[in-house]
């Protein structure tokens, strides 16, 4: 057999997709004001958000979702077919689906994100890790969360591995991304919140909070590795810690959120 | 300036470090019967637990992690020190703490890990990310379960992946390996557990489970993707859903049995 000649990857690439492929770092999106979503859910979601601008994908991807190509296609998103290579080049994933949307950046701002009488909001302080930041998005949503906050020095909302492990999430509610923490704990208070913060040496036990958590909430989470900075953890109007029974020394991130947001949920929704 | 010349990588592996380098392989950690932990945190749970065959540091570690390193050297574990390049083979991170430890395998038999009267064990089913995986054996650790089963087609406890989201815990309870998921049912209930299966459409919501969760309890929890076969949940005792208040479709894996097992441990501990 004939050895295969090499393909230059480049000469798939039209201007377009090259400047898609470029929404892979966040400078390029702050520039451009846009961002990737990928795959069948996300895609769809986004469409159904109306913040699709442009949708790549290959013949197979096509075949596959001809419904949401259609829907697409309807609503004037210029659809372009791209080959397998370019849809890899286009994709931060292992195993690309072939899909991928170029889409209006997401978040709003701090007052849009707590406007009207907001029940239950997340606070992530300095969250460094985006596929923690977007499971955390994920579970706010699940537990009916009212908006997200991505506040101090957190990771971008619009990281492929956030959007990703959102499944979706980023396009069901408000994410706002404010860099001075004491000015969301203030504006959360203004929007008649009180402040919960997650500390390993809280003064009141989750189990504790029933009768706390029927109050509408904005919860702080801390970064990965170091948890709240104490100072702002102290500005709290309390500090909660989940009771550790083993011999684990923390949660991760996102464990901790769902533990939060759903007793927030359950005692908020108590008969 | 002249060019740097460029310097051969293998030169620096010794046959120690190279035999170590193939345990990120699956089958060469089930050959070799060892697999590798890395960083202090997962190093110094591993030498309290007295599974560590062997240390691998840099000289910047052990300047970094005397008593660990000195501590290892008390318990006649041999210590070699490796060039930064080595510990970079050695490590699957992108910044490698210059630390890792070859151990033995700390996986039990089913039996083991059902031994005495169990309260609280998790059951992963076809747990396909090592990541998720490794997070709930850490939230499993700190809700204060007995055991936790890798059961069906899950990935192995001793990834790396695995092994650095538990952040230790795969060293502080027992995980057993089991491919027959109607065995490990079984073996459950003969260990005086009830079984509960988590499923999106089951007729119990968890906020109405706190009675039936003051028993001791197995839950099973399904893969990321597809959730759990639909004929393993119907030979459950029952099954439970997690309410979704918002509009995600799903929680993650994780966060997902850090609910149900904390909402155990919670009704097991109840005054």
């Amino acid at each position: 057999m004939a050895p295969q000649r090499p393909v230059d990857p480049f000469t798939e690439r039209t201007p377009r997709v090259v400047a898609a492929i470029k929404l892979h770092r966040g400078t390029a999106r702050r520039n451009a004001s846009r961002f990737l979503a990928e795959g069948g859910q996300a895609v769809s979601e986004a469409l159904s958000a109306g913040v699709v601008r442009e949708l790549f994908c290959t013949a197979d991807a096509v075949a596959r979702n001809t419904d949401l190509v259609a829907t697409a296609d309807h609503r004037g998103v210029p659809v372009s077919l791209v080959t397998e290579r370019a849809a890899a080049a286009l994709s931060e994933t292992v195993t690309p689906q072939g899909l991928v949307a170029v889409c209006d950046l997401v978040d709003v701002s701090l007052e849009q994100a707590l406007h009207g009488a907001p029940q239950l909001v997340a606070v992530l302080v300095d969250a460094g890790d985006p596929g923690n930041a977007g499971t955390v998005i994920r579970v706010a949503d699940a537990a009916g969360a009212d908006a997200v906050v991505f506040a101090g020095d957190s990771v971008d909302v619009h990281n492929g591995k956030c959007v990703r492990a959102s499944t979706g999430s980023v396009f069901h509610l408000p994410v706002a991304r404010s860099h001075h923490v004491l000015g969301v704990m203030d504006q959360a208070r203004a929007a008649g919140l009180q402040v919960l913060a997650t500390a390993a040496d809280g003064e009141l036990d989750l189990y504790d909070t029933d009768e706390l958590l029927t109050t509408p909430t904005a919860w702080l989470f801390g970064n990965e590795a170091h948890g709240l900075p104490s100072e702002l953890a102290a500005m709290a109007d309390h500090r909660v810690r989940i009771p550790i029974h083993g011999r684990a020394e923390s949660l991760n991130l996102a464990t901790a959120a769902a533990l939060c947001l759903y007793a927030s949920a359950r005692a908020q929704r108590a008969p």
